[in-house]
């Protein structure tokens, strides 16, 4: 079966789809995207993720190609073509095509692009193993809130982690806190049982995964301060893990050189976790 | 006459010049650029722009698409098939296309565009008036060295740079030292008739426009120091003037509300200017 992509408003062979080459997309980053989860054919946290893209289209002042409505029928087409049962929907928008100037064009149209594909969920192994991180100073801009597609210094940041073996990159602020992965939110669990993420400021993007365990986390009464923590911290941590739509919640064993508590995955990740794919089993 | 652009080994009318959903320019602005002046048919500064972008190139551990004797035909190819006496030529390469994945992709072939098109160089007028800038926080990334197609902030600064009736947006680092302009270096004058602009550290990129007049500012003799310099310096500063391929050098008479000396263009900015256009009709 061939795959299609929906681009601008027509179904296309993915092959062979494509967006033209002043696309202020390709030429300036100057577009958003999100990644959904899809599990029994069916999108998970539709709602959370409508949302943020209407958030950073607003902060950069893109309008929405179409209605909310319109778009979650052309996501539920894009999975059907696809025939994906589990897998994600990856959209993307950009302000649209424009002879290239920095400033904003007066007549482009926004583009929208959406994919999906099946993907096995991440191998139960690795979170029955537990993952390596490394830490890396966080060289991005002062918006990562806005979930932009100038990932550059992510792609970098994954980069080095692969490099050094690693799953991830954990990203350090100046002032020594872990601000997030490269493409995953950070928690901590302090040797009290106080589970720890930074707050959803300019330095983070707040996850959607991000939100969803800690739905979990307020529902099932567990110890939690939204705060930043440092790389020491971390690293004297009793547990740690990370999340996000695409890999949900892996549990963290090793930051840099040091195992993190036993070395083990931790009982409270292990719960987290339970509680989150219950979550996304919900959906289905 | 229709526009032809070069896109991965082919001419293409530009209309129809279009690039895979799944460019990594395109989802992760995993790419960097070049622009070059074209002058009576020729290039200004041709083997500047191609040193610099294998140093683009190099950072990012992306391969050359090719050799730089068959960039340097295609260059001229895009050139003479769009006609382009006075104008610009515009590069750039991608890590190519992959399925998406932050880390760098183990098969992708780089991906490299050019375009060129008749403009016209900055009305003369504009120069003569001078131009006003205003003054905004830098929030972009910590390898502004690397001409990275990762340009959304850049993007948003000149738009506030419009939506405050200003030609540019010169940037503020956390220190209160300008960075530079959004799509330009920046450069004052201080009273004792010593030009200054920024050393190239990692918050600018070293404009080829850049280097072509420090070259004349050592000829010529002029007063001279490469270090960064504040917002008040600036205001303070008897004539200020931010230099790029696509605009040369433009005085700058305003800094936010307080104008620059005397409000005028500035005798120095104006014989750097003067040599400066020297320089580039030397190319044609």
């Amino acid at each position: 079966m061939s795959r299609v992509a929906y681009v601008d408003g027509q179904y296309l062979p993915h092959r062979s789809a494509a967006v033209h080459i002043e696309d202020r997309g390709y030429q300036f980053a100057d577009g958003v995207y999100e990644v959904l989860a899809v599990t029994g054919g069916r999108l998970v946290d539709e709602e959370s993720h409508l949302i943020r893209l209407a958030k950073s289209l607003s902060e950069l002042r893109i309008a929405a190609p179409m209605s909310n409505s319109a778009l979650r029928i052309v996501m539920r087409e894009a999975i059907r073509r696809n025939r994906v049962r589990e897998g994600i929907l990856y959209l993307q928008v950009t302000r649209g095509a424009a002879r290239r100037e920095h400033a904003f064009p007066k007549a482009a149209q926004p583009v929208l692009v959406v994919t999906s594909r099946h993907t096995r969920r991440t191998d139960p192994q690795i979170a029955e193993r537990g993952i390596a991180v490394v830490t890396i100073p966080d060289i991005r801009w002062q918006r990562c809130d806005i979930k932009s597609i100038a990932l550059l210094p992510n792609v970098l940041g994954k980069q080095l982690a692969r490099d050094a073996g690693a799953f991830e990159a954990w990203q350090v602020d100046r002032e020594g806190f872990v601000t997030e992965g490269t493409s995953t939110n950070a928690w901590i669990v302090a040797a009290d049982r106080t589970v720890m993420t930074r707050r959803a400021d300019t330095a983070i993007l707040n996850g959607v995964t991000r939100l969803a365990v800690l739905e979990i986390i307020a529902r099932d009464g567990y110890r939690f301060v939204e705060r930043a923590f440092s790389v020491a911290e971390a690293k004297a941590a009793s547990e740690a893990f990370l999340t996000s739509t695409t890999v949900d919640l892996l549990p963290v064993v090793r930051i840099d050189d040091a195992p993190v508590g036993t070395g083990m995955p931790g009982p409270l990740a292990r719960k987290l976790r339970e509680g989150y794919l219950a979550h996304v089993t919900e959906a289905a």
